[in-house]
């Protein structure tokens, strides 16, 4: 699934999918999130396959996602979270990584607040490496689940257009999902006040907006991003009060999206800043199915690039 | 087996319970002990339900005896503990148990030191949710592993008579242990210093003492709670000489209980304060037994509330 | 495998091995090591046996080579690693271990900043208690390891020339190693600075010298320790840099080892201290196989002294 790495053995970047990778992942991830609905939700497709969580930066409920999806694959699971008094230890990012793969794991989930650090093991290791979350880079397997969750309410993207709002230059949510909705197709335009973009957005296949007012009655996707609350302060941006009153969604602003306009959200949420309370609870609201499709999602990331201890073709047909 | 929310989803207080409840609690705990005691100790129960650990409040002791529990049983384990650091991240117990039961959760074990916190988590979500101890409030399963203990000695505990002793205002186990003794009809003696009592006794259903010695050779049960030393030194209390004089049980004061009385402790226990180290040896002090049977516990509890994954008719002749 | 306690319960200290069951260990971990080759490497010995993780000390990549050795063999592990905060709650170390044994734990695999107290804990138990470190005395399954993979490399050890090299004074492994080594028929010799050797050396098999270039040509082993980076600096030893320039293994040293003669470090290094970059990737450089070894070591350990489910004979030839 990588070019610049060997192929099909990590996920990175939403960069390194072809369009039909991406959809491959949608097909499978349908599939398994058949299996999430039994009642006994098990498939044997990974088992005697381990899979480290390598976390130098603080998670819950992306953590969480990966570990049921894992499980309901039968894979067996470590946590590796580091904290920061291990980190001063002084044992260097790749004789740790390299430490794991000797012991035989499979697959390493990385996250780390500095950019680019999961394609650097990737390139010093054979296990497979899935990038969840650095710093402000890219957070794919949450690009490829706002994609399948999109897909499943609206149908094909293409032409589709999405607005992201928010604190883009901080976000690798939202460099993931511009690049995984322009694949499908999608237009995007990145609402935000100028504090709050990249310094450039050369290259970005995007438009951009500082009035969310002017946006809201021809988007199809309202994507709002979390804003930072512990990083705002020390930021030059507008204080919270004014970011909300002009770039918040409140009830009087999704009453004027079009009708069946999704609204997203990456979680976890600021109620009262980036969306109201009433705003969660309308049915167009699918944040909640976000989460669920996460961890099917992450089910066809991880069986995509583990195998299944099956060959391939029995694979491909276990995943139709 | 909660009335204000679903009945017998949820395990939140003991108030909840009705006398058959407890007593088919009792009755599932004798067959898991039994599978316990196998050489492989492990049932199907289970397979292919999570239960998540929200523990807001450090633990290690209580979270090991479910574990055990939900492993006997063939469940998956997640570990969701939160350090202050992800707290301070400020999302919000709502949005974080509504994210976890989307991802297809079973059962929220929660810890909190707020009262009434697991109450409110069942309040949003449908999964299953446990009470392992909130604030001063409750502790359910502690009070039902002691009452299955001294059941199991003792034999029917109606009419026995029960002495709380130490710190009952700031104690949990001792609210659980006063509802769930007496709702099997054995009277409760609570046994501290005024500081150490709740402001308002109205409506417990106790007798009230501040002699232990008055009251040690008229009861059938002598349960000491752990005097929480990283309080005493903020409290109106007396000095821990003064209260291990007056209230801590050495071999002198464990020798004028009659034949048979039981000792017992929620552990850990400060040896040397409520109660002595030869006294945690002798053949009637079962604190042991309770830690044993509170794995056992823990799987009757999961199993009603979880069901087996089996039909109805079929759990309860498991169970049976 | 313990002499003063319960023999063949606990791996406490190399001392309490003899030879032949130095090389059972090793024999069993040849079986291990082709488990860990299998397209699905488990193996159902341990179904139903839980091993608790009881790490009063930071570790990262011990816990996680017995968790992969653990899993391989199908057992459940719960983690139990303690802060700083947990401790401070004032529960005994005997209690807390008491507590984890009434919950029908099998192994507790202790790790702490004392020296002896996984003795103590095995005093107290009959679970089976295995040393992960014990301060500065004992590292026991890093020394299998470290000799399985000599082994495996150079063959009989009798007569081999060992060089350990570094902070003997602080190190549990060269005790550990020291240990293990002779009891082979190695001979051990100590390389390091005064400051950084023990203040006596009464009783150890050793020899001793503060030049590494004096012994370099005539070692089959050379043995390099990490330099504690966290205490160098309050420490009456040579700055680093003085240390490196007489003690560490660069390239123009390496050279000067003898052919086939191996190069060994426990992990994790500092490069550029006690070992530089390019020695890293020699070929006679085997740190690598040391941590993938570590894995079969481990369930070697567990194997032996959990058994297998089985009875004895059956284990023997499963092991076999």
């Amino acid at each position: 699934m990588n070019s610049r790495h060997n192929a099909r053995r990590h996920l990175l970047s939403i960069s390194d999918l072809e369009t039909a990778d991406i959809e491959r992942i949608c097909d499978l991830t349908e599939s398994f999130a058949e299996v999430s609905r039994r009642r006994i939700p098990r498939v044997p497709a990974l088992r005697g396959r381990t899979v480290v969580w390598l976390f130098y930066e603080d998670s819950t409920r992306t953590r969480l996602s990966f570990e049921a999806a894992a499980k309901q694959l039968s894979a067996d699971t470590v946590n590796f979270s580091v904290g920061s008094s291990s980190v001063n230890k002084g044992e260097s990012l790749r004789d740790t990584v390299e430490a794991i793969e000797a012991m035989g794991i499979d697959a390493i989930v990385v996250r780390h607040s500095c950019a680019g650090v999961p394609h650097r093991v990737a390139d010093w290791i054979d296990a497979s490496v899935i990038n969840a979350g650095d710093g402000c880079h890219e957070h794919p397997t949450q690009a490829l689940l706002d994609l399948y969750t999109a897909r499943n309410r609206l149908g094909d993207l293409s032409g589709a257009s999405v607005a992201i709002v928010g604190d883009i230059a901080h976000s690798r949510v939202a460099r993931s999902d511009v690049l995984a909705f322009t694949a499908m197709g999608a237009e995007v335009t990145l609402v935000a006040p100028r504090p709050l973009l990249p310094l450039s957005l050369e290259g970005w296949p995007v438009k951009v907006s500082h009035n969310l007012d002017e946006v809201l009655g021809e988007i199809d996707i309202c994507y709002l991003l979390r804003m930072q609350l512990e990083r705002a302060a020390s930021l030059d941006v507008p204080s919270l009060r004014e970011f909300r009153a002009e770039y918040g969604l409140d009830s009087a602003r999704a009453n004027r999206l079009r009708d069946g306009a999704l609204i997203m959200h990456p979680g976890p949420m600021n109620r009262g800043v980036e969306i109201d309370g009433d705003v969660v609870e309308r049915p167009n609201t699918v944040i909640t199915e976000q989460v669920a499709n996460g961890v099917a999602v992450r089910m066809a990331v991880l069986f995509l690039l583990l195998g299944s201890g099956l060959d391939t073709s029995e694979n491909e047909s276990m995943a139709a």
